[in-house]
Protein backbone atom coordinates (compact mmCIF):
# COMPACT_ATOMS: atom_id res chain seq x y z
CA UNK A 1 0.00 0.00 0.00
CA UNK A 2 1.38 3.77 -1.15
CA UNK A 3 -0.14 6.47 0.52
CA UNK A 4 -0.73 9.10 -2.04
CA UNK A 5 1.88 11.86 -1.93
CA UNK A 6 -0.21 14.88 -1.94
CA UNK A 7 -1.07 17.35 0.96
CA UNK A 8 -3.94 14.34 1.80
CA UNK A 9 -1.42 11.94 2.89
CA UNK A 10 -1.71 10.92 6.52
CA UNK A 11 0.93 8.03 6.67
CA UNK A 12 4.07 8.79 7.37
CA UNK A 13 7.24 6.81 7.03
CA UNK A 14 10.93 7.94 9.59
CA UNK A 15 13.69 6.62 8.20
CA UNK A 16 17.05 6.20 10.41
CA UNK A 17 19.86 5.32 7.95
CA UNK A 18 23.39 6.26 7.36
CA UNK A 19 22.78 9.00 4.83
CA UNK A 20 19.52 11.35 4.19
CA UNK A 21 17.77 14.58 3.93
CA UNK A 22 18.15 15.25 7.32
CA UNK A 23 21.26 14.86 9.49
CA UNK A 24 21.33 13.76 12.77
CA UNK A 25 22.82 16.10 15.39
CA UNK A 26 22.21 14.55 18.16
CA UNK A 27 20.14 11.57 19.80
CA UNK A 28 19.40 11.36 23.36
CA UNK A 29 17.03 8.63 24.92
CA UNK A 30 14.91 10.63 27.72
CA UNK A 31 13.20 6.83 29.19
CA UNK A 32 12.98 3.95 28.54
CA UNK A 33 14.43 1.68 25.95
CA UNK A 34 17.16 3.88 23.52
CA UNK A 35 16.93 3.73 19.56
CA UNK A 36 19.66 2.53 17.84
CA UNK A 37 22.09 5.46 16.87
CA UNK A 38 21.70 6.47 13.27
CA UNK A 39 23.66 9.70 11.21
CA UNK A 40 21.08 10.63 9.53
CA UNK A 41 17.05 10.93 9.00
CA UNK A 42 14.50 10.94 5.74
CA UNK A 43 10.80 11.54 5.82
CA UNK A 44 8.66 9.98 3.53
CA UNK A 45 5.10 9.68 2.59
CA UNK A 46 3.76 7.10 2.65
CA UNK A 47 4.81 3.25 3.11
CA UNK A 48 7.97 1.94 2.94
CA UNK A 49 9.33 -1.56 4.10
CA UNK A 50 11.06 -2.71 7.26
CA UNK A 51 13.99 -3.41 4.71
CA UNK A 52 14.69 -0.32 3.04
CA UNK A 53 18.23 -0.25 1.81
CA UNK A 54 20.49 1.32 3.97
CA UNK A 55 17.67 1.30 6.94
CA UNK A 56 18.43 1.16 10.43
CA UNK A 57 15.12 1.49 11.47
CA UNK A 58 12.03 2.56 10.56
CA UNK A 59 9.06 4.19 12.62
CA UNK A 60 5.55 4.79 11.08
CA UNK A 61 3.17 7.34 11.97
CA UNK A 62 -0.78 8.69 10.71
CA UNK A 63 -1.66 12.11 11.46
CA UNK A 64 -5.74 11.63 12.62
CA UNK A 65 -8.57 13.87 14.14
CA UNK A 66 -7.84 15.99 17.20
CA UNK A 67 -8.37 13.63 20.73
CA UNK A 68 -8.45 16.81 23.00
CA UNK A 69 -8.24 20.16 21.18
CA UNK A 70 -11.44 22.04 21.77
CA UNK A 71 -13.14 24.54 19.30
CA UNK A 72 -11.55 27.82 20.76
CA UNK A 73 -8.36 26.13 20.98
CA UNK A 74 -8.17 25.24 17.65
CA UNK A 75 -8.86 28.69 16.80
CA UNK A 76 -6.07 29.94 18.79
CA UNK A 77 -3.85 27.40 17.36
CA UNK A 78 -5.01 27.70 13.31
CA UNK A 79 -4.80 31.64 13.81
CA UNK A 80 -0.81 31.40 14.95
CA UNK A 81 0.65 28.32 13.42
CA UNK A 82 2.92 27.66 10.38
CA UNK A 83 3.23 24.91 8.32
CA UNK A 84 6.05 22.58 7.75
CA UNK A 85 8.95 23.20 5.15
CA UNK A 86 9.71 26.95 5.99
CA UNK A 87 12.94 28.01 4.47
CA UNK A 88 14.16 29.09 7.65
CA UNK A 89 13.47 25.97 9.22
CA UNK A 90 16.77 24.59 9.25
CA UNK A 91 16.46 22.35 12.48
CA UNK A 92 14.17 19.65 13.33
CA UNK A 93 13.06 17.27 16.03
CA UNK A 94 11.56 13.58 15.77
CA UNK A 95 10.20 12.99 19.04
CA UNK A 96 8.67 9.53 19.72
CA UNK A 97 6.84 8.73 22.66
CA UNK A 98 4.54 6.00 24.26
CA UNK A 99 2.80 5.96 26.99
CA UNK A 100 1.91 3.70 29.73
CA UNK A 101 -1.09 1.27 30.61
CA UNK A 102 -2.43 3.59 33.02
CA UNK A 103 -2.45 6.39 30.80
CA UNK A 104 -4.59 3.85 27.98
CA UNK A 105 -7.26 3.03 31.05
CA UNK A 106 -8.29 6.90 31.40
CA UNK A 107 -11.58 7.72 30.27
CA UNK A 108 -11.61 10.75 27.93
CA UNK A 109 -12.51 12.95 30.42
CA UNK A 110 -9.66 12.17 32.52
CA UNK A 111 -7.21 12.12 30.16
CA UNK A 112 -8.74 15.52 29.14
CA UNK A 113 -8.29 16.65 32.50
CA UNK A 114 -4.45 15.20 33.05
CA UNK A 115 -3.18 16.81 29.23
CA UNK A 116 -5.01 20.56 29.87
CA UNK A 117 -6.15 21.56 32.94
CA UNK A 118 -3.54 19.73 34.88
CA UNK A 119 -0.36 19.98 32.34
CA UNK A 120 -1.33 22.75 29.84
CA UNK A 121 -0.09 20.90 26.87
CA UNK A 122 -1.97 22.93 24.23
CA UNK A 123 -1.51 26.56 26.29
CA UNK A 124 2.30 25.79 26.23
CA UNK A 125 2.55 24.48 22.71
CA UNK A 126 0.75 27.78 21.69
CA UNK A 127 3.72 29.88 23.54
CA UNK A 128 6.12 28.75 20.81
CA UNK A 129 3.86 29.56 17.91
CA UNK A 130 4.25 30.21 15.30
CA UNK A 131 8.45 29.66 15.82
CA UNK A 132 8.01 25.93 16.56
CA UNK A 133 5.69 24.32 13.46
CA UNK A 134 4.54 20.61 14.50
CA UNK A 135 2.89 17.61 13.34
CA UNK A 136 1.51 15.11 15.14
CA UNK A 137 1.68 11.43 13.97
CA UNK A 138 -0.26 8.85 15.86
CA UNK A 139 1.51 4.87 15.73
CA UNK A 140 -0.88 3.50 18.77
CA UNK A 141 -3.56 1.81 16.21
CA UNK A 142 -1.15 1.46 13.46
CA UNK A 143 -1.15 -2.32 14.64
CA UNK A 144 -0.71 -4.58 17.82
CA UNK A 145 3.43 -3.90 17.96
CA UNK A 146 4.01 -0.42 17.27
CA UNK A 147 7.14 0.58 19.21
CA UNK A 148 5.67 3.86 19.98
CA UNK A 149 2.30 6.04 20.70
CA UNK A 150 3.33 9.05 19.01
CA UNK A 151 5.50 10.20 16.34
CA UNK A 152 5.91 14.16 16.83
CA UNK A 153 7.90 16.26 14.17
CA UNK A 154 8.81 19.74 14.94
CA UNK A 155 10.37 22.19 12.64
CA UNK A 156 12.52 25.46 13.60
CA UNK A 157 14.85 27.87 12.81
CA UNK A 158 18.32 27.71 14.59
CA UNK A 159 17.60 31.10 16.68
CA UNK A 160 14.66 29.48 18.01
CA UNK A 161 16.23 26.38 19.24
CA UNK A 162 16.60 27.37 22.98
CA UNK A 163 13.06 28.07 23.07
CA UNK A 164 12.30 24.86 21.61
CA UNK A 165 13.90 23.35 24.57
CA UNK A 166 11.92 25.78 26.56
CA UNK A 167 9.29 23.89 25.33
CA UNK A 168 9.97 20.57 25.84
CA UNK A 169 11.66 21.25 29.69
CA UNK A 170 8.21 22.87 30.14
CA UNK A 171 6.14 19.71 28.79
CA UNK A 172 8.12 17.03 30.68
CA UNK A 173 8.08 18.33 34.10
CA UNK A 174 4.09 18.49 33.34
CA UNK A 175 2.00 15.76 35.59
CA UNK A 176 0.88 14.47 31.82
CA UNK A 177 4.78 13.33 31.60
CA UNK A 178 4.25 11.00 34.28
CA UNK A 179 2.67 8.45 31.75
CA UNK A 180 5.24 8.61 29.86
CA UNK A 181 7.58 5.58 29.57
CA UNK A 182 9.58 5.66 26.55
CA UNK A 183 10.92 8.83 24.51
CA UNK A 184 13.55 9.65 22.59
CA UNK A 185 14.82 12.94 21.52
CA UNK A 186 16.44 13.36 17.58
CA UNK A 187 17.74 16.15 16.90
CA UNK A 188 18.30 17.30 12.85
CA UNK A 189 19.64 19.61 10.65
CA UNK A 190 19.14 19.93 6.98
CA UNK A 191 21.43 19.06 4.52
CA UNK A 192 22.34 22.83 3.86
CA UNK A 193 25.60 24.47 3.68
CA UNK A 194 25.12 27.41 6.75
CA UNK A 195 26.94 30.55 5.47
CA UNK A 196 30.00 31.76 7.78
CA UNK A 197 28.61 32.78 11.35
CA UNK A 198 24.91 31.11 11.01
CA UNK A 199 24.09 28.81 14.30
CA UNK A 200 24.33 25.44 14.27
CA UNK A 201 20.87 23.79 15.72
CA UNK B 1 3.24 -10.02 12.18
CA UNK B 2 0.70 -11.69 14.52
CA UNK B 3 -0.82 -10.77 17.35
CA UNK B 4 -1.54 -12.93 20.71
CA UNK B 5 -4.03 -15.24 20.72
CA UNK B 6 -4.76 -13.68 24.59
CA UNK B 7 -7.01 -11.63 26.04
CA UNK B 8 -4.88 -9.09 25.39
CA UNK B 9 -5.29 -9.20 21.67
CA UNK B 10 -6.05 -5.99 19.79
CA UNK B 11 -6.09 -6.78 16.30
CA UNK B 12 -8.81 -8.81 14.97
CA UNK B 13 -9.67 -9.61 11.24
CA UNK B 14 -13.22 -10.51 10.07
CA UNK B 15 -13.27 -12.92 7.12
CA UNK B 16 -15.58 -13.46 4.57
CA UNK B 17 -16.28 -16.47 2.86
CA UNK B 18 -17.97 -19.57 2.17
CA UNK B 19 -17.43 -21.38 5.14
CA UNK B 20 -16.64 -20.09 8.44
CA UNK B 21 -17.99 -20.42 12.36
CA UNK B 22 -20.78 -17.39 11.41
CA UNK B 23 -23.27 -18.36 8.91
CA UNK B 24 -24.54 -15.05 7.48
CA UNK B 25 -28.28 -15.05 8.33
CA UNK B 26 -28.95 -11.80 5.73
CA UNK B 27 -26.25 -8.45 4.82
CA UNK B 28 -27.82 -5.59 4.22
CA UNK B 29 -26.08 -2.11 3.36
CA UNK B 30 -27.85 0.90 5.24
CA UNK B 31 -25.77 3.50 3.04
CA UNK B 32 -22.78 3.87 0.99
CA UNK B 33 -21.17 0.98 -1.15
CA UNK B 34 -22.24 -2.52 -0.37
CA UNK B 35 -19.60 -5.16 0.72
CA UNK B 36 -19.75 -8.26 -1.17
CA UNK B 37 -22.17 -10.96 -0.19
CA UNK B 38 -20.82 -14.23 1.48
CA UNK B 39 -22.41 -16.78 3.07
CA UNK B 40 -20.09 -17.25 6.23
CA UNK B 41 -17.64 -15.35 8.66
CA UNK B 42 -14.87 -16.10 10.68
CA UNK B 43 -13.23 -13.72 13.77
CA UNK B 44 -9.38 -14.25 13.77
CA UNK B 45 -7.58 -12.56 16.06
CA UNK B 46 -4.74 -10.60 14.76
CA UNK B 47 -3.68 -10.56 11.10
CA UNK B 48 -4.13 -12.36 8.15
CA UNK B 49 -2.83 -12.00 4.72
CA UNK B 50 -5.84 -10.87 2.43
CA UNK B 51 -5.42 -13.44 -0.34
CA UNK B 52 -6.62 -15.98 2.71
CA UNK B 53 -7.83 -19.30 1.25
CA UNK B 54 -11.29 -18.96 0.03
CA UNK B 55 -11.68 -14.82 1.44
CA UNK B 56 -13.87 -13.10 -0.49
CA UNK B 57 -12.82 -10.08 1.93
CA UNK B 58 -11.36 -9.10 5.39
CA UNK B 59 -11.83 -6.40 7.07
CA UNK B 60 -9.40 -5.43 10.57
CA UNK B 61 -9.81 -3.59 13.60
CA UNK B 62 -8.04 -2.64 16.28
CA UNK B 63 -9.60 -1.87 19.74
CA UNK B 64 -8.28 0.98 21.60
CA UNK B 65 -8.78 3.44 24.30
CA UNK B 66 -12.02 5.27 24.98
CA UNK B 67 -13.05 8.27 22.87
CA UNK B 68 -15.77 9.72 24.35
CA UNK B 69 -16.58 7.71 27.63
CA UNK B 70 -16.31 9.79 30.89
CA UNK B 71 -15.68 7.74 34.28
CA UNK B 72 -19.30 7.75 35.32
CA UNK B 73 -20.59 6.33 32.43
CA UNK B 74 -17.72 3.94 32.05
CA UNK B 75 -18.55 2.23 35.39
CA UNK B 76 -22.53 2.22 34.46
CA UNK B 77 -21.62 0.46 31.59
CA UNK B 78 -18.90 -2.13 33.28
CA UNK B 79 -21.47 -2.47 35.80
CA UNK B 80 -24.08 -3.96 33.56
CA UNK B 81 -22.07 -5.56 30.38
CA UNK B 82 -21.39 -8.99 29.98
CA UNK B 83 -18.15 -10.41 27.66
CA UNK B 84 -18.39 -12.11 24.71
CA UNK B 85 -18.46 -15.53 24.01
CA UNK B 86 -21.75 -16.33 26.23
CA UNK B 87 -23.34 -19.64 25.22
CA UNK B 88 -26.97 -18.33 24.68
CA UNK B 89 -25.39 -15.74 22.52
CA UNK B 90 -26.00 -17.74 19.33
CA UNK B 91 -26.82 -14.48 16.96
CA UNK B 92 -24.08 -12.00 15.79
CA UNK B 93 -23.71 -8.83 13.82
CA UNK B 94 -20.74 -7.21 12.76
CA UNK B 95 -21.35 -3.43 11.62
CA UNK B 96 -18.95 -1.66 9.58
CA UNK B 97 -19.35 2.23 9.42
CA UNK B 98 -17.26 5.27 7.82
CA UNK B 99 -17.71 8.91 9.31
CA UNK B 100 -17.61 11.47 6.91
CA UNK B 101 -14.67 14.21 6.51
CA UNK B 102 -17.13 16.32 8.56
CA UNK B 103 -16.98 14.46 11.39
CA UNK B 104 -13.56 13.94 11.58
CA UNK B 105 -12.98 17.97 11.11
CA UNK B 106 -14.74 18.52 14.38
CA UNK B 107 -12.94 19.03 17.82
CA UNK B 108 -13.28 16.81 20.51
CA UNK B 109 -15.75 18.51 21.76
CA UNK B 110 -17.88 19.49 19.15
CA UNK B 111 -17.61 15.49 18.77
CA UNK B 112 -18.73 15.01 22.29
CA UNK B 113 -21.90 16.73 22.00
CA UNK B 114 -23.08 15.17 19.19
CA UNK B 115 -22.63 11.64 20.20
CA UNK B 116 -23.68 11.96 23.61
CA UNK B 117 -25.19 15.35 24.83
CA UNK B 118 -27.51 15.12 21.09
CA UNK B 119 -27.43 11.86 19.73
CA UNK B 120 -27.47 9.82 23.53
CA UNK B 121 -25.29 7.26 22.31
CA UNK B 122 -23.81 5.66 25.19
CA UNK B 123 -27.39 6.15 27.36
CA UNK B 124 -28.87 4.15 24.25
CA UNK B 125 -26.09 1.31 24.11
CA UNK B 126 -26.69 0.97 28.15
CA UNK B 127 -30.28 0.38 27.85
CA UNK B 128 -29.84 -2.92 26.17
CA UNK B 129 -27.02 -4.52 28.41
CA UNK B 130 -26.31 -6.67 29.02
CA UNK B 131 -28.61 -8.72 26.79
CA UNK B 132 -26.77 -7.37 23.66
CA UNK B 133 -22.42 -7.49 23.96
CA UNK B 134 -20.58 -5.44 21.99
CA UNK B 135 -16.63 -4.98 20.67
CA UNK B 136 -15.69 -1.86 19.20
CA UNK B 137 -12.51 -2.26 16.77
CA UNK B 138 -11.10 1.08 15.24
CA UNK B 139 -10.06 1.11 11.30
CA UNK B 140 -9.12 4.82 10.92
CA UNK B 141 -5.71 4.90 12.44
CA UNK B 142 -4.76 1.08 10.31
CA UNK B 143 -3.26 2.91 7.56
CA UNK B 144 -4.45 5.45 4.94
CA UNK B 145 -6.62 3.39 2.80
CA UNK B 146 -8.94 1.38 4.73
CA UNK B 147 -12.50 1.20 3.35
CA UNK B 148 -14.33 2.02 6.96
CA UNK B 149 -13.71 4.12 10.25
CA UNK B 150 -15.08 1.52 12.80
CA UNK B 151 -16.37 -2.17 12.80
CA UNK B 152 -18.55 -2.89 15.74
CA UNK B 153 -18.91 -6.77 16.91
CA UNK B 154 -22.41 -7.91 18.75
CA UNK B 155 -23.83 -11.26 20.69
CA UNK B 156 -27.03 -11.60 21.40
CA UNK B 157 -29.44 -14.68 22.40
CA UNK B 158 -32.02 -15.14 19.41
CA UNK B 159 -34.80 -13.88 21.87
CA UNK B 160 -33.03 -10.63 22.19
CA UNK B 161 -33.23 -10.07 17.94
CA UNK B 162 -36.31 -7.43 18.27
CA UNK B 163 -34.26 -5.46 21.18
CA UNK B 164 -31.25 -5.38 18.63
CA UNK B 165 -32.85 -4.12 15.79
CA UNK B 166 -34.61 -1.41 18.26
CA UNK B 167 -30.86 -0.23 19.42
CA UNK B 168 -29.60 0.06 15.82
CA UNK B 169 -32.85 1.88 14.44
CA UNK B 170 -32.73 4.65 17.93
CA UNK B 171 -28.17 4.87 16.43
CA UNK B 172 -29.63 5.01 13.12
CA UNK B 173 -32.53 8.28 13.68
CA UNK B 174 -29.74 10.15 15.84
CA UNK B 175 -27.98 13.42 14.76
CA UNK B 176 -24.55 11.54 14.83
CA UNK B 177 -25.82 9.34 11.85
CA UNK B 178 -26.03 11.84 9.57
CA UNK B 179 -22.19 11.84 9.62
CA UNK B 180 -22.38 8.12 8.35
CA UNK B 181 -21.41 7.74 4.84
CA UNK B 182 -21.20 4.00 4.52
CA UNK B 183 -22.74 1.42 6.38
CA UNK B 184 -23.57 -2.65 6.11
CA UNK B 185 -25.07 -4.56 8.29
CA UNK B 186 -24.39 -8.36 8.77
CA UNK B 187 -26.26 -10.36 10.49
CA UNK B 188 -24.91 -14.25 11.90
CA UNK B 189 -25.61 -17.06 13.34
CA UNK B 190 -23.27 -19.56 14.74
CA UNK B 191 -23.08 -23.18 13.48
CA UNK B 192 -25.18 -24.48 16.32
CA UNK B 193 -27.73 -27.01 15.68
CA UNK B 194 -30.97 -25.74 17.17
CA UNK B 195 -33.19 -27.49 19.34
CA UNK B 196 -36.99 -27.77 17.87
CA UNK B 197 -38.75 -24.79 18.32
CA UNK B 198 -36.04 -22.50 19.07
CA UNK B 199 -35.97 -18.89 17.51
CA UNK B 200 -33.82 -18.24 14.47
CA UNK B 201 -31.42 -15.07 14.90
Amino acid sequence: MTAPTTSAARLFSFIGSDAGAWRVERMHCVVGEPMPAVRALTVVAGEVPTSAAGASWRLRGITSNERYVERAEKTALVGKQEGLGRQASTCAALIPIRKNAAWWALTQDERRRVFEAQSRHIAIGLQYLPAVARRLHHCRDLGADEPFDFLTWFEYAPSDSASFDQLLEALRTSPEWAYVDRESDIRLASEWVPSPGSSPC
